[in-house]
């Protein structure tokens, strides 16, 4: 350990081993994507507001994007609207459906199992006085259904908001269920397809869903691009005013080379996620496989309703931390608790909503997979962590004692 | 007219002659820039939250584009936030500063000089209880001085928004008085260096501005980017919470392409503005004088407090909607009232607020010039107007009219 693990020398370039298994908090771009992108940051630089010739082929670029990400999802291109992430997407649901719900009824309803823009966002809506209520997690890291209804029953919500799955455990929720429920009670439900989007099929329309969050990056796609499905005749106010863009709802002139490649990254993912996503499963079990044979190590989240590129594990006795420097120096890329803020010292609170113990919370670690996870890299990361993991166990006291 | 211009015929391909005289709505890139974006694209796609090795170029090609913008202004990097562009830097800008304030001083006092974007969030606020007022312009479109301090001396102002030139018609704004004036009251000062920043030094820091917007695509940087400099001490609260990214005042995984181009972007204003400036105006007052010599034609603004890129003339009898698709069969590409929503209908609010008639609003264009115009492109704009105004004169029962 603490030494660089040459993989390749080529013509006198040595190339170091690194597997990157951190695509929660940042994903490669389809190669085709990045191509794609290109005309329109250098020959097509017109604004699609403009009425003369400049401004047609961004007006085209933009139009087919917006079909390509309506499509992935099974929505109408009409009810697909861009912003500049999920997390814009997400604070214009959750922002702009509250301001425009009728008063005693501005509240909104979400879990820890949110990724931290949907909890930090109620959050701050309810220090300006919107109603807030909290569903509990199962230990798997579901949604309890019961619980969720009779925090409905008790009234005074616009909105249920919800992941398609656990951005940290990858556990599915029960949309269907609370879908249902939620619509008998007049809650409009955002769903959060990141991290999801791009491995499991989702149709807006059949399941009945009234807004959901996609993010680019999580298609394979360009970063600072995101779309916001709004179901007809749904009603929002937007949080970016000025130019009147994007039927008023997202102000700002458009990103065309961001949106292009979102659309065309959509449209990939829609093509092939049939084979990828059984290939990147096989990769994610192996992994998972392999870890869980290291002793006093367990799986975070549900074994069979998860999402195919999560892998979530503790070990007892060690900090996550003390692991994920270790791997970094071994090439290995991964992350604790949240993917994209992993520099908090705090517990994951999806883990703590888990019931998870402080401790098993900072020893718990996540590794994600993308399309171009091979089975090589997760061979090489299996011969790793075993010795990565015996030796931080040595130096833990919490071990020795028990060791005793 | 309706004819295609031929420019070249090389290899049997025909070049159709085309002249971009829409800078406003869309910049063309730096080639620099983009090839200096593919790296992040291709290799660097990791998250700077993370602890591992991939966050590291992201984390360091971030903290250098905010150098470079920070440079380009004047400011401390600390003081420099990146957004998903010039509406967004403003809608926090206005709104987060409307947050903080005291109650009893939550005011925004601005112009018709401001870009959509600024009116538009003014009004948005002034809905929801917000106290707003609009500074005059003069005939030149010039803030008039005396009367915006009357208006701050009303009290209950927090803000005052100016641009550092009108967008539209280019003319400079008195921000040294005002800014004087506004310090004087305690009221701050938000600076929107859209079109501005790529043409004009500035330096926040020795012109006392406490809040200042810059559009990437502006510094022919990529689009989807922009930042917010906020001087040390003032305090916002942020549009967008999540992850608490940009000292949580902007969340959201960064666009780190993005970031990186438009500090690249600001890199190469601050390095070649000496020497596209000048010579950006001159080919641009010979746009101005060729145009004022066909008849009853006149200039919008002030011929010499302008901005080098912009000519906004205003031709009597005839509609500019009309002159624009007249141009754009002639390959040259321009635009009417705000350039960036040149779809309304609605006479420019700049121009009525500079005391224009309806019909004078209406037959106004705006030319708006870029680093790469030429003389030649201009010599070709001033062999084809003529006939377009002549043609359209000979159709108007204005001009009949008067003719008769």
């Amino acid at each position: 350990m603490g030494v660089l693990i040459i993989d390749t020398i080529e013509k006198g370039v040595v190339h170091l081993r690194s597997v990157y298994l951190d695509s929660n908090s940042g994903m490669p771009m389809w190669p085709e994507v990045i191509s794609s992108m290109l005309p329109y940051m250098s020959e097509h630089y017109g604004n699609t507001s403009s009425i003369h010739a400049m401004g047609n082929e961004p007006k085209k670029a933009m139009e087919m994007a917006r079909s390509h990400v309506a499509e992935l999802i099974g929505a109408d291109p009409t009810e697909v609207i861009f912003t500049s992430g999920a997390t814009e997407a997400v604070n214009l649901a959750l922002r702009g459906s509250t301001e425009t719900a009728s008063e005693g009824k501005k509240g909104i309803i979400y879990s820890q199992a949110d990724h931290r823009t949907v909890t930090a966002t109620a959050e701050d809506l309810s220090r300006k006085g919107v109603r807030t209520a909290m569903m509990p997690l199962d230990h798997l890291g579901a949604i309890k259904l019961k619980e969720a209804v009779s925090i409905m029953d008790q009234g005074g919500f616009h909105l249920l908001s919800m992941p398609f799955a656990s951005q940290e455990v990858g556990t599915f929720q029960p949309v269907e269920d609370l879908v249902k429920e939620a619509a008998e009670r007049e809650v409009l439900v955002h769903l959060d397809l990141t991290r999801s989007a791009f491995q499991v099929p989702i149709d807006v329309k059949k399941q009945g869903i009234d807004l959901a969050t996609i993010s680019s990056n999580d298609l394979l796609g360009p970063k600072g691009v995101g779309a916001l499905y709004i179901k007809k005749g749904v009603r929002l106010k937007p949080i970016l005013t000025g130019g009147g863009h994007e039927r008023a709802l997202r102000s700002g002139s458009e990103n065309i080379p961001g949106i292009y490649g979102m659309g065309k990254a959509a449209s990939i993912v829609k093509k092939r996620m049939g084979d990828y996503v059984p290939q990147m499963e096989r990769v994610r079990d192996a992994l998972i496989d392999g870890l869980l044979r290291i002793e006093n190590t367990h799986l975070n989240g549900n074994m069979k309703m998860r999402l195919p590129n999560n892998a979530n594990v503790r070990f007892d006795f060690i900090e996550g931390e003390s692991i994920l420097l270790m791997l970094d120096l071994n090439g290995i890329q991964a992350a604790s608790g949240s993917a994209c803020s992993s520099k908090t010292l705090e517990p994951s609170p999806t883990l703590m909503a888990m019931g998870l113990k402080h401790e098993e919370a900072h020893g718990s670690i996540q590794m994600t997979l993308n399309p171009n996870t091979t089975i090589d890299d997760i061979q090489y990361v299996l011969e790793v962590v075993p010795g990565i993991v015996e030796n931080l166990r040595e130096m833990s006291p919490l071990y020795n004692r028990i060791g005793d």
